[in-house]
């Protein structure tokens, strides 16, 4: 069985600064729940791993907002994210008591101290717990493992690889789902990107390696070129299981309702976020690559790349 | 070892009604060469299988054309498409004359008489030759390996299977692959199309089984919501294998030129095209859909594909 957390309202918010009006927010919840996907991850709590100016409410996550969605769709489909460094003692209890009952836990794999801290006090108050390893195709793949055993160790209930960067490619991404799960006794979650199109083709080999959780956005509206869209995985998944308990309709309703309320959700799959991609080089570096002609762009992630797997 | 048709100024056409400018055609040609992709398919003989009112000069492929091409990236890698029935008996001897050396010809596998007298002359003149099997989702299954073997001892170089509905998996993918591959001795190819968002998947899907000639086009353009985008290809196939003989840097250039200059280009996933493939309904079918609420079009096709799988 699959369980799948659509992330628009918070990997999408890159796209519109996390401002997605209340009443479309509320209206993504339910038709997202009737699409038949398991969670609905809603926000970030305080913020994103780096200060976003006059950050809108999905990047917030406001203990109101939540208990707002949770009255529409109920609290067992309410999920949320946090970068441990953002959030103080009393956060994972005001959430929980707003009605989320997903968390998870943003951590880079080399320095996760904090991170399993969450992870107990979460478990503790009784969330599903996902711990998020950021970035997985610039972690050392020793270290990967080992931190995520200790992450199931903590009582963790996925451990999700996100691949920050969308490099990549279903053969790597069967290896590293194989890989730690022959380490770790939870769930294997996958957070793929789309900068070289695998996405899909990244969450098939994942779920055939043996992971059970996956993230899409609708119209893949999420960070650079956007995640796995919803609607093409839903449509996968009832196309290989005439019996899988989706709703592809409402999914494609959806799809129409975002393309319709918000501007910034229209696909792309431009030509700078595949040479990121393709070099691995993160959302951030995108600037780097300048204005020039795609030829001289490549060229410099090229150089970009050489500096970067030198550091 | 693959072999890879830039598809474009062919299956792109569909966009705008065939009428690539002849420098930009010329120059198209160059790039993709540049990129390292072994064929270009610069038209179809005579047109689509049904008429296109004032088709332009990538759905004619005249002899001067097609010279006009050969002399800039030479006969050995230009290709061409037609329908047997479009074509007399001199069209062949014509073509290689003017500088074509690959002829792929359209076939549907329940009637394929006309098809297999073509391959005989086309082979007698010395081209390479590929049978397109088009809407294989739709044939039966029996039949078109049947036919397949049969086109293999007419002497075809490669058997092509074209889902022009854009509805395989990759799980079906491989099997027909396989199948297919279990009777004929010759090469095996995939013409994908994107209306699930899993042309890139089951490309991958077909070289795991063994197929070696992959279609692509630049932006993914092509009918409908498109084909296999031929910047994603070589970026996945040059991940897998940094050796591989394939210019990245050369295809993304053709992709920047090919969007500044053909406004038609722009690439996009329409969610009706993704209800016709998941339905397994041909493009033609899309105009019957209408222009209600996805949901409602959701309802249309399901009705449409009762009656069509019914006749």
């Amino acid at each position: 069985m699959l369980t799948n957390i659509d992330v628009t309202l918070r990997d999408g918010g890159y796209r519109n600064n996390f401002s997605f009006p209340r009443d479309y927010a509320l209206a993504h919840a339910e038709l997202s729940v009737k699409a038949g996907l398991e969670w609905v991850e809603i926000a970030y709590r305080k913020g994103s791993f780096k200060p976003v100016p006059g950050i809108g409410p999905t990047g917030r996550g406001d203990d109101e907002y939540i208990r707002a969605v949770a009255e529409v769709v109920g609290p067992e489909r309410v999920g949320m994210i946090l970068h441990p460094k953002n959030i103080d003692r009393d956060d994972l209890g005001q959430m929980y008591e707003a009605g989320a009952r997903l968390v998870r836990i943003c951590v880079n794999a080399a320095d996760m101290a904090d991170g399993l801290e969450t992870v107990r006090t979460a478990k503790a108050l009784g969330f599903t717990v996902a711990v998020n390893f950021t970035r997985v195709t610039q972690q050392d793949r020793r270290t990967l493992v080992h931190a995520a055993a200790e992450a199931a160790e903590y009582g963790t209930d996925v451990v999700y690889l996100a691949d920050s960067n969308g490099s990549l490619t279903p053969d790597e991404t069967r290896r590293l789902v194989t890989s730690v799960g022959h380490v770790v006794p939870c769930a294997i979650g996958l957070h793929p990107h789309n900068n070289l199109g695998l996405a899909l083709a990244n969450s098939i080999a994942a779920v055939e390696a043996g992971a059970t959780w996956i993230d899409s956005s609708v119209l893949g509206m999420g960070k650079g070129p956007g995640n796995l869209p919803t609607e093409q995985w839903l449509a996968y998944l009832t196309r290989r299981d005439p019996g899988a308990a989706y709703d592809l309709g409402s999914a494609l309703g959806l799809a129409e309702l975002l393309a319709g309320r918000v501007a910034e959700s229209a696909p792309e799959l431009p030509l700078p976020d595949l040479l990121l991609g393709w070099f691995d080089l993160a959302v951030e570096h995108r600037a780097r690559l300048g204005n020039q002609d795609i030829v001289d762009q490549f060229a410099a992630a090229a150089a970009l790349a050489q500096v970067v797997s030198a550091a």
